[in-house]
């Protein structure tokens, strides 16, 4: 079908409208129309190729929310009228070990992604939610349950889940105690999260202005890491610390804050990390980890979790002809916390 | 009661005789004739006062093998004649969270180290196992099983519990698959013991030419971390690197033989690392880790898992007047694998 996006055609390049054809229906595929897309760091990254992964043109857009238009005729999930999501990855093989566990980013034969990736049966070049419609297989589309706000669920497709997975991943629950060090999109959603999960939440951060801001979001505290005093009454106190920040960063002044076997888990920064010392780690059994985004399953358990719980990221609505805008405001952090864009202001002409 | 041991004066002196007191038996104290005391690097850095901690004398000697001469009237566990074991540590609070399960080496008050400790009781200065005789309080004394070689148990009470204790932290067991990289003193014990556990044993080294040492050892592969074919057919093939080099060295290139969810445990090297690359943890969820001895439960299971499985380190045994020239030698990694003092050597006068 033919359909319409925003696209940049070289490296670096602005937006700008692109006329595409999407695949006809497969038999398990849906097609959805796309109400909201949020805009994520890794669309301008890839926009500007800084992972030497792009293929241009390049429809960027991995947080999206649409409503079933059509369907193939083997699916079996969906009908026409639902509300569905599509994160990261739009297929997988779905035959290795960690397909069949659920965990389809960490798919043996690599994850297909949502944009940039190459189609796992026609072998194009797979474009992302900036986009009038999108065609999908299934089982890689989520379902938005009743009651989760459509316009500003798009962010938990990406910085939702990368910040659910990890702190499912390490158990977190009531009695946890979790910090959360920058706060942007990830940053904002990981309070959110723990807070639900009924952690006990610190955000660490060098500037104490950053106090009622943290607070709004429901962290207990704020921990000013410029605080030499206050960090070090917090030696031991964390099980957790989901560091956000997306730079290269000295992690040394956050292990001593971790209790013993505690983690501190990197989501922000993809790429050199500075010399750390190995004493906390040893003297603690402390854990530096990492960690993507979360498999099919999660990001559904994910949904449905912000729906009961009322977690929803604050959002700031654009219209698409104001992305480049918006990417220019996104690279000085001049968000809060994220962008989404009301795809009803994408017209066919 | 008077004892003799050898020691250390002052920074980075050779050991002599010293003649001291040892304190009277407390009513839960047993005193042992110390029969072996094994040589570990951490005796010599405290000799140099490498980490600021010595408090001279330094009497060293923290893998002590010895028997039961005398028990305080209120001792329940050990008669006179019994064989029993003291590591690390001698004593701890026995009251917080991390001693009541176990893990005094954990302790929030910190564990009273065998050596250059401060006594808990009288504050004096703890002297280590290059003596004649120990006394210790009976919770920190471990029962040596029946069939255990006794002179050659004696590294097992830090090199063995080192590498034993973060192979039963992460569930080490038949079907594992555990890297080592270092093959000495410590090196040497976590490839027996993995072995002896079931798992299936990489060694990892810059050199072909310790193919034969690590098969002997019972590993199962060597793996040649020079050459890059092997390092690349290697990805995503361990979960647990037991990484025992104890200078500053680049860890970059075991993280990727990693699999998803795996771990590389530092217990060698206690300061800078150098930068790494966070990328292979956020993609495969990877762990950097460590770990420093056991508890003394656990410590107690080691030794009665090596009796069980004759698991004995390799050892060059020396006589206590030889002891300098053995530390020059461990400078230059020139032993295989752990020097032990037979302490039969060491006579009043």
């Amino acid at each position: 079908m033919r359909t319409i996006g925003y696209a940049a055609n070289a490296k670096a390049s602005p937006l700008k409208p692109h006329v595409f054809e999407r695949r006809e229906l497969r038999p398990n595929d849906v097609c959805m129309e796309v109400l909201y897309c949020g805009v994520c760091h890794s669309d301008m990254h890839m926009v500007n190729d800084d992972w030497g992964m792009a293929v241009y043109p390049v429809v960027p857009g991995h947080e999206i929310i649409g409503r079933v238009i059509a369907v193939g005729p083997d699916v079996k999930k969906y009908k026409v009228g639902d509300n569905v999501a599509v994160g990261c990855m739009v297929d997988s093989c779905m035959e290795c070990d960690q397909c069949r566990k659920g965990e389809e980013q960490f798919c043996r034969n690599m994850a297909t992604w949502t944009y940039c990736g190459c189609d796992r049966i026609d072998g194009s070049n797979t474009m992302g939610g900036y986009s009038k419609n999108l065609v999908v297989r299934e089982e890689f589309a989520l379902r938005v349950p009743d009651g989760l706000d459509l316009s500003k669920a798009a962010p938990l497709l990406c910085a939702g889940i990368t910040t659910y997975s990890p702190l499912r991943t390490w158990n977190i629950g009531p009695g946890s105690r979790v910090g959360v060090v920058g706060l942007g999109g990830l940053g904002h959603m990981a309070v959110k999260l723990a807070v639900a999960m009924g952690a006990d939440v610190t955000v660490i951060s060098r500037s104490a202005s950053r106090e009622a801001e943290a607070k709004r979001l429901g962290a207990d505290r704020l921990l000013v890491s410029s605080d030499a005093e206050a960090m070090a009454q917090a030696v031991d106190s964390l099980d957790l610390i989901i560091d956000t920040v997306p730079v290269k960063h000295d992690i040394n002044i956050y292990l001593p804050l971790l209790d013993i076997d505690g983690t501190i888990c990197l989501v922000g920064q993809i790429g050199p990390e500075p010399e750390f010392d190995s004493m906390p780690l040893v003297f603690g059994r402390r854990r530096i980890s990492g960690s993507p985004i979360g498999g099919i399953a999660e990001t559904q358990e994910l949904l449905n979790f912000c729906a009961k719980m009322n977690v929803l990221p604050d959002c700031e609505m654009i219209n698409i002809q104001d992305i480049n805008t918006a990417y220019a405001r996104l690279a000085k952090s001049d968000v809060k916390y994220r962008f989404v864009i009301d795809m009803a202001s994408l017209k066919m002409e």
